[in-house]
């Protein structure tokens, strides 16, 4: 995929490269650009739970290129030709299991074995190969999705608009262009001028890592603030809106992303700041009903616990470490997605994207 | 000081020893333990305001230490013995503005003038002496009240109950026994079973480094949380009650406390948590008439932007780094002090205590 192919950003999350899948450390952005070479659905697999990439529709996509991974492997491998099927599916299941909250990835996965499975009786080689393309059409789809997503939402942003976002919802954690950040991007090319407050994230940092690092690279003035000011600067009148990703949307609304979202949102309600979601319709899960259904992952409390693996904690202190958090429907003023801009009540607004949703993955 | 004059604690946050100030250096905890001997007021102003030593009774005493140690230094120094005052009045100055937000430096401070000036045209060798005693009275008295704190606070901790607390309001950031850490031990003192959950407080981590530590050596169950998984562990239902400290109560109950501690409250509210602080009321200044009179201290970004000197954004990123915030009297269920528990509405609680304090500044 060249620069273009991932709406201009500079820097790309994934490259497809001569059968092998490149992946942005994004551990150790943003003072090394060094990227992980996967040749296995395995070393993708293992790639996305230690979040050498990570962000929804980048592990979605990433998953994606770890099945077609497996398909080449298993043509390779002559003794599995026979269960060829199999194999792919196994791979499927490692991959589904690397990290359980974000639904992009079940989904792209999903669509991959369906790619597969409707490919059944044909030569192994060719069905490797129309999942390579499977996989560069979910890469492709996503970044348009994101500028989509962005031109929906431009519209929202006021004019020098000052947004606060968490996490790194930007081209990092997306094929490309971003989804929050997408929103921001889109808003600037449209003449607005904004700037950003960009909340740390701690433990991963992918706000202060993350985030300002891509908008330094668009030149869109960003502030960075530790997790804890967020009060602060709202109180104190410097945010307009909130924009954040999305990790998974429940058929009522409920929003699951990164830990601290959650909060974020309490306190944009108590300031009366407007509240969004940008995430692609990959994003929505219409089989979860609710927030309190969504699996959310336990992270080792060593992350919390160490920094780098210096640590800053007493030794044997007990910590826990939730990477998600769920947001209830009702904090969410709208969630933009690449089909337009769905507003409240969403169990209504989300199901009327069940067509949509089942004529993209047809 | 000895460890019983500081409640039994083990670790002594102040030391007074020939004349000089050892403060231990909580930069450095809890993997060293180390001693910064002061013996000027420079070099405690320099202590406190690069946070050798932190937390608004802490700093109140290190404060009325440190303008004991300008009026030993001036009896040494013979040419300036007669303008003897005027050196106190310069060290007081000096300390005064180490840090602006906690009342209980500006207090102590100006407690030791009086002192001084009461005792103007005596000789300097007993003017010194007797201000190392009221500073001695300061720090005495601050342990005493934080004990009292605990035995008021203790009946309002349910039994089994887990205490949310923000930063660190414990031995260290006190004379001794601590205000909020006070709390939990006199829980636990009189058989509740007590846990604790402490937030890590970026960018310091007072929580991670200190409140860890303190509970750890009690053996007070503690959990170590990232500060944007409060709202998680409050909507799961972990948390029966939060306390925390204050750095200064405003005449009206706004109470301003290290950053991010008004977003607990607001999160606290949403889930019918009880929010409480505990404080002595030397930390009251009924000068202030609101949390927006309180002036609030900006550090540097650099304290954001970096961790132990190794970035952790890219460079050049702007930070802002206010170190506290203002919790709206409205959010805080009572307010625990050493003469008893108060209840809103605070403007006459608060009123009420104004003869007390006065008896206890004569």
């Amino acid at each position: 995929m060249k620069h273009e192919d991932q709406g201009g950003y500079k820097t790309n999350s994934l490259i497809w490269q001569d059968g092998k899948l490149l992946l942005l450390d994004q551990r150790e952005l943003p003072h090394e650009t060094r990227y992980v070479e996967c040749s296995s659905p395995e070393a993708v697999a293992k790639a996305i739970s230690d979040m050498v990439v990570r962000g929804a529709p980048a592990i979605g996509a990433a998953a994606a290129y770890g099945v077609a991974l497996g398909a080449l492997e298993a043509c390779r491998q002559e003794s599995f030709l026979d269960r060829f099927l199999d194999r792919i599916e196994d791979a499927a299941e490692t991959l589904r299991r690397s990290r359980p909250t974000a639904v992009n990835l079940a989904w792209a996965v999903e669509r991959m074995l369906r790619r597969a499975r409707s490919l059944a009786g044909k030569p192994p080689q060719e069905i490797a190969q129309a999942l390579v393309e499977e996989a560069n059409a979910i890469f492709a789809e996503d970044v348009r999705a994101n500028m989509e997503i962005g031109r929906y939402g431009a519209p929202l942003v006021p004019d020098r608009g000052t947004i606060l976002t968490y996490c790194n919802a930007g081209a990092l954690a997306t094929a490309g262009y971003g989804t929050a950040l997408g929103v921001v991007r889109a808003a600037q090319a449209i003449g607005k001028r904004v700037s950003v407050i960009a909340c740390e994230t701690r433990p991963y940092l992918q706000g202060a890592r993350l985030t300002t690092w891509e908008l330094q690279q668009d030149g869109i003035p960003v502030t960075l603030i530790t997790d804890n000011a967020a009060g602060y600067v709202m109180k104190a009148g410097l945010v307009d809106m909130v924009i954040v990703g999305a990790d998974r949307i429940a058929a009522n609304g409920d929003v699951a992303n990164k830990i601290g979202t959650y909060q974020v949102a309490v306190i944009a309600r108590e300031h009366s700041v407007p509240f969004y979601v940008a995430a692609p319709t990959s994003t929505i899960d219409l089989e979860t009903p609710d927030g309190d259904s969504i699996p959310i992952e336990m992270r080792s409390p060593g992350e919390v616990t160490h920094f780098r693996g210096v640590p800053i904690a007493p030794e044997g202190v007990a910590a826990i470490n939730p990477a998600f958090d769920v947001t209830p429907a009702r904090f969410i003023k709208a969630i933009i997605t690449e089909v337009g801009v769905l507003r409240p009540p969403y169990t209504s607004s989300l199901r009327s994207l069940q067509p949509v949703k089942k004529l993209r993955e047809a």
